[in-house]
């Protein structure tokens, strides 16, 4: 923990509303004198605090800005997931950061924000819009105990946690797209690209690259996009706090990928088909060069999707396009 | 092709056993003196060129040292692997350099030898013996069009080939050991480390991580390895030419590479299984913190292993440890 995140955890946490100066000094182990300078700082970013001789220190509003100490004074300490975060105002993609952090060793549980990708990237080397200051553009590092055949596992927690973080943040209830797009009026509010460095038998990290599209409105988006893309705050109208919201996104992946590490991945499952708007549905998966055309059926112990083709066979799919097909008038 | 490997697989490929000056000189589209001093800085590496007036040049002896214009001199130019060879005198470990090949978007079939390395590495970080000059190790880069999943087959097809190369070159027939160990008289030879780059559903890279016991004696190895460990030199009573042998064990790799990307794996598979040590044997695999017991009895279609439990159950197993159980007095 930080000076500044210490302080605006005591601020926000306080059930008095207000913390004073001498508080704070005794509580931080610095002096008074240190302590105003560092409210000083904070005022200078945005962050709207009253000192009253009286009362001491008053949190009274937070800009919507990223930044990491906030972000860390918002996270309960025993959380993985957000026990180091970075934020840059400008990055290529945060997977590329957080691949550098991963080679150089640093613990599973680093998250790195950006407020805005030049380059940053969905599955497959596709271009994911991320302007500024409109979304939650991130990516965790983890280095969970999995063969690479199991971090589909991730994948599906991934897109139960969002769901969560949705609905408890706005009126909003995002349904799955298999393995993890989550849609609202079935646009696009979210993607997650899951990239792996491994050995053939045990994953050496997992980089959860996540895009959510918070803020933007329409003209946010490229006119290609408009049909199928969405925001938060186009569907449910009104503006959401960004650190609010972030802080809520990294509580719930946090929970779920504790449920896949300690064996209660069932539970994700149970919770992923409950929110899925792909099984008992009919199909058409785009596989490399493949298509795959059938009736999505259930997820595998691993998360691999399980779609009963036209011809009667059980397919197992760990990834690929997935389109939902229109109802057939003999469904009807 | 560069200069020097042009004029070398000319001096090798001629039939009459040598090449004019003035041959060399119109084929490469370079100056006879030019031609000359490139003669000269061979020799100085320890290349015996004879140079006769009237016949010109021939190679009478390459000395044994791994050098890229030499081993690209010996290989087919339709070959994928070793299209593009790099030789350090000593490194880390040649997958570290090949990693970073592959994040600067090398093309696939880059190999990279070093005569040493500091920090060469078998699975999960074990450490691997590689002294200089005695043995071949070196890592190539394969971008297939895989699932993580499929990668094992990769592994399964390094080890066929690498053990006809040292069937081709050597006296010796070795075994595999699962996945792919390559063993004579119960002693290991070399071993690959595989590790890969991926998204969920497709493979970014592979790196091939192969050593190979050469030349050394039983003093090259550390005293705990000595039990189990052995080199091509020790088991033939003879020395092998490294520049040759690596030539050969490349041409193989590259062989087997494209029976897996055409869709021949199962032919790789057939020869894996004639050669192996392992299937219809008793064995325990430790797999992490699992122990497997049971009868190894075939691979799968994507090279995994698969076992007959003690209790009847078929396991898919696709790394870990493998230790062949002693004979049990019932089946004799």
């Amino acid at each position: 923990m930080t000076i500044d995140s210490e302080i605006l955890r005591s601020l926000r946490t306080n059930k008095a509303g207000s913390v004073s100066g001498a508080d704070l000094s005794q509580r931080l182990n610095i002096s008074r004198a240190a302590i105003w300078a560092r409210i000083e700082e904070m005022r200078a970013l945005g962050y709207d605090i009253e000192a009253s001789p009286h009362r001491g220190y008053t949190l009274l509003d937070s800009p919507d800005l990223l930044h990491a100490d906030d972000l860390l004074s918002r996270l309960d300490e025993s959380q993985i997931i957000g026990r180091d975060i970075r934020v840059f105002q400008n990055t290529t993609s945060t997977n590329d950061i957080v691949e550098k952090l991963a080679r150089d060793g640093v613990d599973e549980g680093a998250v790195v924000f950006a407020e805005s990708q030049s380059l940053g990237r969905g599955r497959r080397g596709r271009q994911w819009t991320s302007p500024a200051g409109k979304g939650l553009w991130f990516s965790v590092l983890l280095r969970p105990s999995l063969t690479p055949q199991a971090v589909t596992k991730l994948t599906i927690a991934s897109a139960t946690a969002l769901a969560r973080a949705v609905r408890n943040v706005t009126t909003l209830s995002p349904e799955i797209k298999w393995p993890n797009d989550l849609l609202i009026a079935g646009k696009k509010i979210s993607g997650v690209l899951t990239e792996l460095a491994a050995e053939l038998d045990h994953v050496r990290h997992v980089i959860l690259g996540i895009g959510i599209n918070v803020n933007m409105t329409e003209s946010d988006f490229p006119k290609a996009l408009r049909p199928t893309a969405s925001s938060l705050r186009i569907q449910s109208g009104s503006l959401i706090n960004r650190p609010e919201f972030a802080a809520e996104v990294l509580r719930q992946l946090d929970i779920d990928y504790k449920r896949v590490t300690n064996g209660h991945f069932h539970e994700v499952v149970e919770e992923w088909e409950s929110l899925s708007c792909t099984l008992n549905r009919e199909v058409e998966i785009q596989v490399g060069d493949r298509t795959i055309i059938g009736r999505a059926e259930s997820l595998d112990q691993d998360g691999a999707l399980l779609v009963r083709s036209q011809h009667g066979r059980l397919e197992r799919v760990i990834g690929g396009d997935v389109s939902l097909r229109k109802t057939l008038a003999k469904d009807i």
